[in-house]
Parts: C-alpha cells; sequence; structure tokens
C-alpha cells in the first residue's frame, strides 16, 4: 500500500467507534473520548513514523521529527482530527495522515531535512463542541485571550472540566522565531478541482467574507384582489436583487462568491402578496478589494431595484472576515511541487475557514486543496480518491525538499 | 343622517361587544353569542325598516318586504355577517346595513316593488369558527351536503350542538323558482376603485383561481467553495422564475394576477446554496381561459428557465376553483344604477369569494363593490367613506327601480 492509499484508509479506520463518539456515523467532538481514543491511535502511528510524540496543553497531538540543524525552526504540518456531526472522514484528518506520511517516507529513507519537522493534529477547528471554532489553532498561534477559554459545551460541561488545564491553555504558544512555516492539506470542499480535471490545487488564501441581512419592504395585499400595476410587492423585488447578486457575481469572473442562502418571505400565505422579504447576502473573494468593490456594486443595484418598485431597503452587516493570504515563496514552492507530480500548477481561493488563517499570524502559510468527489463535505457521502491523495502526498514531499533547499540557500 | 352613513354607523355599533366576542377588536364567529347578540339587533333594525323577520334553519337571518304581486319570486339582498378574527367592520355587514336602508327607503316612499324584497345576514362566510366557509349561503342554494355538516370547531364543539338543528339544516335550502336575483354589496377589499378614484364598480365576477406548489431542485454547495459558474443554485432559478410570474401577468394588462406568497429555501444557511426551493403559485381572472392561457405560459417559461438552469422542476395542482360569474344583464343594470349616481360605471372582477359565487348556483347574481381606504381588510384599520356607502344605497335602489321596470316587461 503506497502512502496515499494508506493515509485514506487511516482516515476511514478513524471514521467509527471507539474514534466516534456517534453510533453509525462520525461524530467527533473536541476532548470526548472518541477524540481521546483518536489521539491515542494517531500518537502510535506518528512514533512508527519515527516521531517523538507529545500533546500539548491545548489537547493538540504533535509528533516531532528532528531536523539536522539543531534548533532550526520547525515546519509544522497540520490539520484538525475533530469533525462536525455526522461528518465526512476526510475533512481534516487526512491532512495530518498525509504529513505523517510525509515524515515516514523522510524516516524510512534516513533523510533529514536542516529544520525539523512536526507534524499537529488540531483539537479544535469545527467548534463542535464548545461554541468557539479553531479554538486549538489560536492557542498554537498566540491569538487567544484567556477570557475566550470560559466555554461550556450543549451539555453545560465547562472547558476546564472537560480535560484540559485552562490555566496552562495558553502556554500551548509557540514563538514565531521557533516556527519555520505552517501547511495544511486539505480536501477542497467544492468543486473547481473535480471540474478543472485536476487532483491538487494550491490555495492562494481564505476568503475575506463580507455577510448582511437584507431586508426588503413593500405593502401586503390580497392576491386576488390587488391588480399587477398596483402591487408593492417585496418578493417580486426580491427576484429581481438576487438575480442582480448572481449577475454581477458572475460578470466578475473571479474567485468572487455571492450567495443567498436564507431567505423569508411575510407574512408568508398563498393568498397574500409579501409585505417584507428578508434575505441573508454572502459575499467572499480572496481580494477583500474585489469583494469590497462586489459588494459595493450589489447595494448599489439592490438600492436602485427598491426605489423604482417602491421598496424600502435596510442592509445590516453581520460578518466582515479579513482575508488571510497564503505566503507568496511557499505558493511558489508549491505550484513547483504539484507541478513535479505531473500535475499543471494550479491556484484557487478556500472560500471556507481553516487553521491556516489562524496560523497566519504566527508563521507564513501554505495550503495544498485535494480535489472531492462532487465538492461535497461536512457529510457521510465526502469522498476522496486514493490516487488524489497519494499524488498529494508526492507534492507535500516535493513541498518540503523545496523548502529545504531554500532553506539550505538562505 | 343620511342612510349611507347610518349603514356605516351601524357596522360601527356592530364592532364592539356584545355584538364581538373579543375584548379591544371585532370577531364574530358563527353561532357565538355575539353572532346570536347581532342577530337580534339586525332583526329590530329589520322591523323598523317595515320588513318580517325570521331566522332560517341555516342560522340566517332574513327580512322580508313584500312586493305587489303575490308568489313573485323574490330579490334577494345580502351578505354576511360573520367575521374573522381582529377583523374590520365592513367586510360583509355592510352590504346587510345597505340592503335594509334601500327597503326602509321604499318604506318611507310607501314604495312597493312587483317583487319582495328580502334581505339576507348570512351567518358562516368567513369559516373562522368551523372548517368550512360559506356554510350558510350554501345551504341556501341547495348545495350542501349532510355530511358536510359533521364540523366541530376549534374548540372541539359539534356543529349539531352549537345552536342549531343539523336535521333540519338543508331545509334552508331556497327554490330557484322562487328566487329572482341575488344582489350583494361589499367593499372591494382591494385598491382599484381608490386607484381608479371612483366610489363604485359593476363586479364582473369571481375570479377563477388555480394554486400551484412549485418545487426546484439543485444541488446545495457550500458558499464559500463553489465558485459561480459550477453553481446550480435553486433559489436563483426560483428568483428567475417569480420575475418571469410577475412580467407575464403584468404584460396580459388584463384582470389577470399571480403571486408568489410563501417562499421556502432549503437548507436555509446563510452560507450553503440553496439546493431546493418550493413556492406558491396563485392564478386568478375572471376570465378561466384566460386563467388557463396564464398558467399555460406561467408554467411554459419556469420550464425554460429550470432546464437551462439544470434544476429538477415538480408543479402540483393544488386549488382549481371555477370563475362564478355575475349576470350580465344585471350588470347592465348595475352599470346604469352606478351612472345615475353621477358616477362613470366601472367593472372590475373580485379576486376574493363571496358568498355570491355560491347563490350564483340559485339564482342571478350581481354584485356591486364599494372603494375602501388603502384595499385593507381582515384588519381593524379597514376604512369606508360614508359618503361612499351613501353612493351604494343610490346606487341599489337604482338597480331594484331598473330591476322592477325590466320585471314588469317581462
Amino acid at each position: 500500500m503506497v502512502g496515499g492509499e494508506r493515509a485514506v484508509a487511516r482516515c476511514d479506520a478513524l471514521g467509527v467507534p471507539p474514534f466516534s463518539g456517534m453510533a453509525g456515523g462520525l461524530y467527533r467532538g473536541y476532548l470526548t473520548p472518541a477524540h481521546r481514543a483518536a489521539l491515542d491511535q494517531v500518537g502510535r502511528w506518528m512514533v512508527e513514523a519515527g516521531m517523538e510524540v507529545r500533546v500539548d496543553p491545548a489537547a493538540n497531538l504533535i509528533g516531532r521529527y528532528e531536523g539536522s540543524i539543531p534548533d532550526a525552526p520547525a515546519l509544522l504540518i497540520g490539520s484538525h482530527i475533530d469533525s462536525v456531526k455526522d461528518a465526512g472522514r476526510y475533512d481534516g484528518p487526512l491532512g495530518i495522515m498525509l504529513g505523517m506520511e510525509a515524515v515516514a517516507a523522510l524516516h524510512r529513507a534516513g533523510r533529514r531535512l536542516p529544520f525539523p519537522i512536526e507534524i499537529i493534529a488540531f483539537g479544535d477547528e469545527e467548534g463542535s463542541r464548545f461554541p468557539a471554532a479553531m479554538l486549538t489553532s489560536r492557542a498554537v498561534a498566540g491569538t487567544l485571550a484567556a477570557e475566550a477559554l470560559d466555554l461550556r459545551d450543549g451539555d453545560g460541561v465547562a472547558l476546564a472540566d472537560a480535560g484540559v488545564d485552562v490555566r496552562a491553555y495558553l502556554s500551548a504558544a509557540r514563538s514565531p522565531s521557533a516556527t519555520l512555516a505552517y501547511l495544511e492539506a486539505h480536501i477542497e470542499q467544492g468543486p473547481v478541482l473535480e471540474a478543472k480535471g485536476l487532483a491538487l490545487g494550491t490555495v492562494t488564501g481564505i476568503a475575506a467574507q463580507l455577510r448582511y441581512q437584507v431586508t426588503l419592504r413593500g405593502i401586503a395585499g390580497h392576491a386576488g384582489t390587488t391588480s399587477m400595476p398596483l402591487r408593492c410587492d417585496a418578493l417580486a423585488g426580491a427576484a429581481e436583487a438576487m438575480l442582480a447578486i448572481e449577475r454581477l457575481a458572475r460578470d466578475a469572473a473571479s474567485d468572487l462568491v455571492a450567495t443567498v442562502g436564507r431567505i423569508e418571505a411575510l407574512p408568508g400565505a398563498a393568498n397574500v402578496i409579501p409585505g417584507e422579504v428578508r434575505f441573508t447576502l454572502d459575499i467572499r473573494s480572496g481580494d477583500a478589494t474585489r469583494r469590497d468593490r462586489a459588494a459595493e456594486a450589489i447595494i448599489d443595484a439592490i438600492t436602485v431595484i427598491a426605489d423604482r418598485r417602491g421598496l424600502s431597503l435596510a442592509t445590516t452587516l453581520i460578518h466582515d472576515l479579513p482575508a488571510s493570504p497564503c505566503d507568496p515563496h511557499l505558493m511558489t514552492l508549491m505550484d513547483a511541487a504539484i507541478m513535479g507530480t505531473g500535475q499543471p500548477a494550479f491556484r484557487l481561493v478556500s472560500g471556507a475557514g481553516h487553521d491556516a488563517m489562524v496560523m497566519a499570524a504566527l508563521c507564513p502559510t501554505a495550503m495544498l486543496f485535494m480535489r472531492c468527489k462532487d465538492g461535497i463535505s461536512h457529510n457521510p457521502a465526502e469522498h476522496v480518491d486514493p490516487a488524489d491523495a497519494q499524488a498529494a502526498l508526492e507534492a507535500i514531499l516535493g513541498f518540503i525538499d523545496r523548502l529545504g533547499e531554500t532553506f539550505a540557500a538562505a
């Protein structure tokens, strides 16, 4: 079995009890028995791969493979071991397994890089148990405040009683000077690579995101007695707005995406013309300027539509998340590593958040996306072709080699 | 006080306890104490207006004013005395009050028509207490089946225990040969007359209605990771469909109306592209052929949109209510009667249902619509200008006169 296949098979093995806390599906919440069992198993695999294993104060599992230069800053390779409820098996764990396979391959070949490599299995990325996402990478990146640890899960269990020492928690923070870079391999969780017929892509960064609540108000009226010219139909106005949103996002012909995911028409009866419609508007791009320009154009367009139709418009900004660009030099290395596997280089933005966006506060980051079937994720149907995982493993090894060369040259 | 003003004032008087069963608003449910109290009061007014009063087996209150020809078929003038919850005061009662005022005017003038006139206060039109609308006009029209009386209200009280003898109920049916015509004056419950600057309009009929449940299915996806060209967004498709519905109904430039009143996007999260959208489609016209042609054009348009977008489409017909046209001869008389009040004749379709649509099974029907403020109904803000009610009274008297002339000529 080649390493990529084994990485996939290990994710599959971790998809069932005792590594899942859910019968008939996968749920591995932070600090649950399933999480602990997974850390024990992954820790054994790390040892087999030639690593020294420790668990940090935030319950992140870390395997270390020493480099040839003493005290050189470490390359961290990782992803998250926790999952959402009824999860797929590869979202998170596959990045950890592939990092381990890379180290195992180096170990088998008796090779050391100038720098140490640490494989890290973050304990909480999804935020599926405690109401805080990316808790453990924030602890490592040193961006977590002590107050943020005052958390309780859905059963009322405090983080402090869940098996970690919250007084020591923040000491999981790493020193920037001791950290060379962070690399995360992850399934794309989207359909772009599949549509391009590519196994791998270099991630340019995590998209900047804006989210609005949009409300259009017209006049409710009887669907039978109000003639068409006399209507002030909030839903017809919303329909025109939604098409404008789609058109403007499409016309951008870039990584920009805009989505209306939730809509409510009031009063919501078949025989009443809607007097009010509320919908969400989510806009993302790897480039915050492009995102903001699109948001402005979209809101301008909706304003014109509302004015022309005699509707009142209210837009409320709910989220404004900055972009987290990956490091340009590391992207170039990753492009070359991907080409080294025989595939053309391809870059794409990540519309979803990852631990890498948090780690960017600590060190330069790189991300490698792997194709997943039909773009499906957060679902038991999540699927990765083992051959794609093997290509990813080769790209990771190529990336490590190239980073070693530039490190030696520096 | 002229008759129109008094009719409005009497509706106002009936808008409070004991004629309402709701504190701080109007609710007069069928066979409730408020209904009984209203029948007692309206019965006294009928006696004052020169009528003989009876209550039929369906608890309809009927006042009779004899004609000059013995056993001539009767002109029925009526509307409903029941109301929705938190109702306006004129939807229903105003038609009864105006009928009484017409008889009172004839009585004061010592005039008899060749035919008797009966003023009828239907007990149930709204269906706000028992789960069946227009129960009492259906009893009078003879279109009610005995099984339809097996009804319970929201508190579990059977119709049979609510104060009517259900064994005698169907004997409320009248003979077609003893019924000359049915006239109903009603507030428009829509904005058309107000927009035209007219107090009155001749109703051409109750609109034919189709109602569909429309479902569009695409592919749900992550709002951040699915690029615009790869989306199969059911809500964007629904938006295009809703605009097509609006455009086709507007372009008909007729009495045709089409409404999407309820919409649901699934899964309904701000960060998920909707994979499925369900919405209602309500299409009405006074002309069933026009309605059906519009429905066909709309469904064709949605089919094209769905095909182009790769969405699957399902449409389910929920209701198919036939049109109930008013009698052409009686419409001509009503046009003339309206012109007799100094206003131009104007015809419009009723998009809402009325007792007249049920009574059409028994006899020729006519309806007179009165302007109401902002088209608002089923709401305490419902308002009618007393001057408009006076104009309606004059039109009713003019209609009765003209009907008397044609009756004598026949």
